[in-house]
């Protein structure tokens, strides 16, 4: 895949293929029956119920929309001073673009019923009865949740390709993943026919969904794109460039911590699971907390510092995984998930390192890497206590068990197929489109913009004007 | 108006008129008698919906009360690094200022029964019932929501005079917008017997009570106060200073999105209103979307630079445009109304610059301008689907319909009136009191201070000492 | 006690005495028998209630969790820059192995029976009963929100030790913090068994137990370090080096505010008492205006200079102050407590500096000495209309009240003795720790690292590598 010129003719055909494959899906838009489980999602919950829920659903909502709050000061601070205000525009336009898209069509292709590939009802929303499905929670309260998920994935995407990305580059692939990918793929998982869901493929809070999706798009990006200019790699003698304020970039990665908390435990879309809402939350808390302790330690060992952002990919890491497997596993079982998550992370990191991949953020290890270790996890350690969530509490007939309670391999094998469906797919498709918009000449800025800033150059603005930088040459060639 | 002898007389005349009226109004609060709402406010909810409605009205309002965290991030981030800490002080005390006043008499005055132009009973909560009219929320707790709201009023109002308004002039102002013209002007329409209320004008969330109040308040204080020293208009060959940390000023805007997830939602005071809830967390997603995403391509089209400043004012001049109609108007009204916001917000701030109004901030534009756009949507966008919400869900026996939607002109008018009432009360009441203040010499630093920079002249400090800065003097002459 | 000898032989001794303590403890983790309440903690309680109790209690852990945000840009703020990055790794590693612990035996020896000194079942949650005692919150959900608590006096105890404690130091006095001093001591106030409850000592959300044990440790740490280096006190003609981002500083307090909404209402784990919650959201609010306004007020008093860090103290200490008596005192009581919170703090402030005691962010006299007048002001304002709070609402079958309301000194005289232990307790244990940790070399960093910036020399990276600084000599002395 060396040889240029396949790689622009494979690029062009399946651009081809991609932009051939929306057209059929703006068609099916507008010829396509509306949706029907207005009549088939009837709820038998009392008012009182679905309020509770719903509160519980719609708060949850908020706090993963804060999580935006702390993805765009977590990328900003640890990239250089140059690029910082090009992630702030990217974190903006993706959360608006997703917005519109979701509402257009991507609830519909992830959400509602149609094939086992894709939804194929719902458009605009309209069609739908008032709540979703089953579970007593209105459809446009659900839309803001699902949104705020959607959102988290495609500003995850934006985590590898910080600092060269061109900006109609960032608009165009945004849109690939929050109307495609993202909510294709996904509903395989979610959807209420997926096939993977109908399989029994388990992701409770999306450790492969959303995690997993926007990691590898993110892989896909910086592997197209390139290093930044100047980019040293330890094997050649240099290594990544410092943080260039870890102040605001770890206390991004603590605001991530706390809306992971609307992340995790909303995703029972019910309070009347009280026993569910309380696991879920302590699941989530101990798994952050051995994962950081653990990453601080490798730090330490490795280096004798205590390294705070190695430290705070260490908990991110803990959170990724343990978003799959929260619902379903012990206290004991989530200490252990989020130690190894931590150990993933750290040599995740190292690899893409000797890889030459640039990946300024960490995404790739935090996202993807502690994405497919949660996913896994869930065979390993589900407790055989639980099955799915409903609006009133926990579906006790059909539980689910892991190969450490007694559960043999089969769910560890359904959960290695959906993990490797989606991460394999999502690599393909996210490549292909990624080396399309390269070839189309959007993907990353010119040479000369680049080496002026991007924020310079894209924006027309730096982020701190009034400072005295202490030179800007030595963050150009590595450090 | 231009001559100084009268501006100084009519100024001493009506500042004597407003001063006399604060005295009425004390005297008012010691012999007037105790609300009786206590009686008449009966509600007929069980514990439990009033507990779901409860925690939902206070969870919203913490959330309001996180805006105050957006807030000063916003106005900080934008303005000049010698004038950030100024900002933080002046962002503070009106917090603690609003808190006194609104216990005293602001809550009194706006949403206790009286007159159809203020409100006459319960200083101090003195002689409340437990809960607030048929609400089934306690007073303290929806005094906690509005006082959130009034602090945010009272906090846009600092907006466009960042940077050259003495400390002692804000306290004032400060005591005369909390204490006295929010809640007066707010009464009008929020009071239970308010004349704005009585006569149908409907402000949900309050894009007119809230933000053209503010707003306005805003403008009178900027026309006042006269520009920055050193500020050269696009008109005269300069421009408006660099924001001297996007990073800070973008991640408030996010903030404010964040919180604003309380101030619309939570307006409903009830979580039994299931489709309420989710459809104004919906609309209020959908119009911060398009809004900024409109005010993004915008910049480009005019620049081609993505510009961050004007991407984050353009969601904001979504989210207020959005806050009066939020209830009801359908997904594609709020599409179209956070569209329209976005350009009045663009147009707008030209427009200042034009008039050489120095807005540091775009207060003007953002809650001003798009809160009488937004004000008036409801009159073309309102679906006549609901009427007002209940403890338990939308009145549907009384709707109300805008143009667009069959219902005629009647509620185009009535928002025209209440917009127009409230906007020109308003100014003429804070400009004379911002003329007062000028008189009396508090409202603007002395010149000496201001080339010594606010933050050191009056707050004794800089905001970040051990920084080198790149030079101060060109801070000072606009660029 | 200034003998070096007689110093290190009684750190020897007690440091033996805390090793065989901890030991014992160990011990117990293994033999002792499991909870029993499973069994008594019978609820009565419909589902739609816990459910709602339940997501008012996680609502507020999740607030709770965000004050870690709070604290860390506050600390990170008012400290210089080169110590910076320490204060964020500090935050981060206390919070995970506050995490861990507080599931092997903290929230065991806090909240499960035993004896009056400690709890005894329940290690890892163990054997415990699907709901906490008779709350009906889940016993996961509960240990979430007591795990922020937890969180949160381990954090401030770094308050007066920024900018010379050795990682390795902090390390091993978190874990004397979160596993030993907090719990134990905090059992004899909080604990269902514990012999200052049982005397009818109130603390209701932490006023003592959080923020007067966090202090009293804060101290012991100051005076065990002594001063950074350079640092000259007001008496020798200096004063405390300025905040390094008073932006960031700020911006921490106002986040602080806002996670006390979930401190104090949350704590009464019950919001189908719908007056409780309100009130207590109400009386946070005053005391924190208050007590902001006043500090504001006495800074300008002093110097003509309203003052940010002043301010925000002065809120602080209000917060801290209403924190014990919120649920039983009237909006009138909240606004004086704040008041005299606000002058405890400046003053404390004051005394600090006289005693050249260098609490780079006024943690002493904020969380400590404040906790202490909080602790106490309930023995002077409980109204006599409420006891206390139960998962429906009040007990108002055996209410408290303070001296001011008719109830003699009796209740006074148990809160003296309460916070009197409490403190006297902690300061002897903690000091005790902290001498240890310095006999054996861990607790200081060493002069040529100190000099080097201690995030250098522990953490291998500077917070700002880009920013120049004005100069990095003036900080060592001082200013």
């Amino acid at each position: 895949f060396n040889d240029p010129i396949l790689r622009r003719n494979v690029s062009l055909y399946m651009g081809g293929k991609l932009l051939g494959l929306a057209l059929v899906l703006v068609i099916m838009l507008l010829v396509i029956p509306k949706a029907v489980h207005a009549a088939t999602g009837a709820t038998v919950q009392t008012p009182e119920i679905n309020a509770i829920n719903t509160v519980w659903t719609l708060i949850a909502a908020f706090l993963v929309f804060c999580m935006q709050v702390g993805f765009v000061m977590l990328e900003a601070g640890f990239a250089r001073s140059r690029e910082a205000v090009n992630i702030l525009v990217e974190g903006i336009a993706d959360t608006c673009i997703c917005g519109i898209l979701f509402w257009a069509w991507g609830f519909a292709f992830m959400f509602e019923p149609g094939t086992p590939w894709i939804g194929t009802t719902g458009f605009f929303l309209n069609g739908l009865g008032p709540t979703y499905l089953t579970t007593g929670v209105p459809v446009l309260a659900y839309w803001v949740f699902q949104f705020a998920f959607a959102d988290t994935a495609s500003t995850i995407t934006s985590g590898a390709m910080v600092g060269r990305c061109g900006f109609w580059g960032d608009i165009i692939y945004s849109i690939g993943v929050t109307g495609f990918i993202y909510p294709i793929v996904g509903h395989w998982a979610w959807g209420p026919d997926g096939w993977l869901a109908v399989m029994g493929f388990k992701d409770f809070a999306g450790s492969t969904v959303v995690h997993s999706i926007g990691g590898a798009i993110s892989l896909a990006g910086a592997i197209a794109l390139g290093p930044r200019l100047g980019r040293v790699f330890k094997r050649d003698g240099g290594g990544p460039p410092p943080a260039h304020d870890l102040i605001i970039g770890a206390v991004g990665g603590l605001i991530l911590w706390f809306g992971w908390y609307g992340f995790n435990p909303g995703s029972t879309l019910s309070a009347l699971d009280i026993q569910g809402i309380g696991r879920v939350s302590f699941n989530t808390t101990m798994a952050a907390c051995s994962g950081g302790l653990v990453a601080l330690f490798i730090s330490y060992a490795r280096s004798k510092k205590w390294d705070l952002g190695l430290t705070v990919n260490g908990f991110l890491g803990g959170l990724v995984a343990i978003t799959c497997p929260c619902y379903w596993v012990s206290p004991t079982g989530a200490f252990f998930i989020g130690i190894v998550a931590a150990v993933v992370v750290v040599f995740g990191l190292d690899l893409l390192e000797y890889l030459r991949i640039d990946d300024p953020i960490g995404a790739v290890p935090v996202h993807l890497l502690a994405g497919i270790w949660g996913t896994l996890s869930l065979g390993l350690f589900a407790t055989g206590q639980f099955g799915a969530p409903t609006p009133t509490g926990a579906d006790t007939s059909s539980v689910i068990t892991g190969l450490f309670y007694g559960g043999g391999v089969s769910l560890l094998g359904t959960q290695v197929v959906g993990s490797l469906s989606v991460v394999i797919a999502t690599l393909v498709i996210s490549g292909l489109m990624m080396f399309v918009l390269k070839k189309i000449g959007v993907l990353r800025i010119s040479e000369k913009h680049e080496i002026e800033g991007m924020d310079i150059a894209e924006h027309g603005a730096s982020a701190y004007p009034e400072y005295a930088l202490a030179g800007v040459l030595p963050s150009l060639i590595g450090h």
